[in-house]
């Protein structure tokens, strides 16, 4: 049979293990039209529950192996044993050729580090990036470096914004999108000098999106720009701190809810609309860390995900490989080393 | 009459001037007993709202000048040109002893360098931080820097501790507060390296508070610390983007509730709860921004707040003064830079 893509999958990743990606998978493969599933992990466990999905069975190949990496481990240790590890075989699919693209729920810094090691950057790219979509007033934007490079120079910095424009483009379907460095104020002479010094080039260059300028915290969720791009130690901070917000929030509203019997009822009269609003900014819609820049479509699921997050990441991957993501940026980025104006500032 | 307390207010800061200045100085001065208030700026615009407020009145006394700073100056340029400008004779009264606290609305930027310049840092203290309180699930935090500072050393990073944790002790009344660095993780390895060599100094000094370790983007809205350190550059986005956050949820929930019939009628039952749970995160209640190590009170009330976000910015500055925060950071300071470990590794 002839399928559209293949989707590697660790399914030791997560803290749950197979039971749940594997009815992620699941979920997935019913969205997904002509998909393959090689599914890394024990035979055993991966069996029981695949026996559960009865469609999705004969699109599914289980690859044994007993080692699977755990998440608590240090990443260089955990890249220096991962031989014959379900996370490592997985990606090597991926290096082969055998596998379009890899998801896995497990250790964050390991599944980099062997995605680099493994897969390498895609030509042009110094270092590859997390990135995730994230809800905003006006719709939704994606967001990079969320942890992966705790800083990052000028041309770092720029490459990020060429990766979030293409991806905006190409799998969002948005023509020109705008591009913001994330900084302390929006004039010009604000912040660190790697952020003034990109500023400097994305001004300058011709590149798939539009330079906005320097934008602040809050025009994250405000929608200011579409893709938002910083350094891996203030996104990570800045997307833990929403989700706490986030989390604060919906909090104080149940206790609110909670506070009168006239609020009770309130409650149960608008419930279908809180339910609503609560699935808009439902932490498993936006599951799906995307390592943009790896040769290769690589998607971290969050270890806490359940089934409907896992096929989530499942989603973001297909989407990746689809649009033929990495094929565009490789040829985005190498015209945009051609530019003068990149090779004055960065200095390559 | 003897007052218990003067504070200076530059009347001529925010986005709406003396209007809301002296309407959030008269709610202020009904709370606070034995306060006075120098004010200064424009002599008849302040005259004509102090005429409205009558008890106030025999308790303010008029500076008059023509001059004032605008927001979007420069700093530096600011400070150049400060000379008679109303923020500058503000921080002028309390250098020379006649006020004990400064608030003003302007510009944040000219405001610290110019407190910096006048009052100097309290002794032992590199540089001052801008400094707020945050709700939390559990009550509230205290954080800092704020923006005032793009990069810190372990040195700083330290003394923020210092300042936070007096803080939570002298007016947030909590014995011994729990103190975390803000990072991309828990692990000790995690971060920049003056993270953690600020972490190796405050597990190993005496100092007010208890030191707890690293913590993430997500603990500052939890509550896991009572006083959460960052620099300056991460402070300010995470703050920002909780803002915005605050907002989209807001936003969010107000669309939930026009949605449908019954989650109108939902609302109206509601209301009083929600408006309650509003009222909690209401960004008037954490208004003002301290100035923390200045040698002198100086708190920054946000450019767009109103008469009751003027007056919180106001009772802000009351406290530190009422509690003797400076005097208190200084005994402190003194013992932390006589401890051995403290010296070993900042290595002053």
């Amino acid at each position: 049979m002839n399928y559209r893509q293949i989707i590697a999958v660790d399914a030791m990743g997560g803290d749950f293990g197979p039971s749940i990606v594997i009815a992620g998978v699941a979920e997935a493969f019913s969205k997904l039209e002509g998909t393959k599933f090689m599914l890394y992990g024990d035979r055993d466990k991966i069996g029981v529950e695949l026996d559960k999905y009865e469609a999705l069975k004969p699109h599914a190949e289980i690859h044994h192996t007993d080692k699977a990496i755990s998440s608590e481990e240090k990443p260089s240790t955990a890249v220096r044993n991962s031989k014959g590890s379900s996370m490592r075989l997985a990606i090597e699919a991926v290096k082969d050729g055998r596998a379009d693209a890899i998801v896995s729920a497990g250790n964050t810094g390991a599944l980099m580090a062997m995605s680099k090691l493994l897969l390498r950057c895609l030509p042009g790219i110094n270092r590859p990036a997390i990135a995730s979509v994230m809800p905003t007033m006006t719709g939704k934007s994606v967001m990079l470096d969320l942890g992966a490079n705790l800083t990052c120079d000028a041309e770092v910095l720029t490459q990020f914004a060429v990766l979030g424009a293409v991806y905006a483009r190409v799998v969002q379907g948005i023509t020109k999108p705008t591009v913001g460095l994330l900084n302390v104020g929006t004039e010009d002479m604000k912040g660190h000098e790697e952020l003034r010094n990109a500023a400097s080039v994305l001004s300058n260059v011709e590149f798939p999106g539009k330079y906005y300028g320097f934008i602040e915290g809050d025009d994250i969720t405000k929608g200011t720009v579409d893709v938002v791009v910083t350094d891996g130690f203030t996104g990570n901070i800045a997307l833990k701190t929403a989700e706490g917000v986030g989390k604060l929030s919906k909090e104080y509203l149940t206790q609110a809810f909670k506070s009168s019997p006239f609020a009770m009822l309130g409650y149960l009269l608008s419930r279908g609309a809180i339910k609503k609003m609560k699935d808009r900014v439902d932490p498993r819609k936006y599951n799906g860390g995307m390592f943009l820049g790896v040769n290769g479509v690589c998607v971290k699921s969050h270890g806490g995900s359940d089934a409907e997050g896992t096929a989530n990441a499942i989603m973001v991957a297909s989407n990746l490989v689809q649009n033929g993501f990495n094929q565009r940026v490789a040829a985005q980025i190498e015209q945009l080393m051609d530019q003068e104006s990149f090779i004055s500032v960065v200095g390559v």
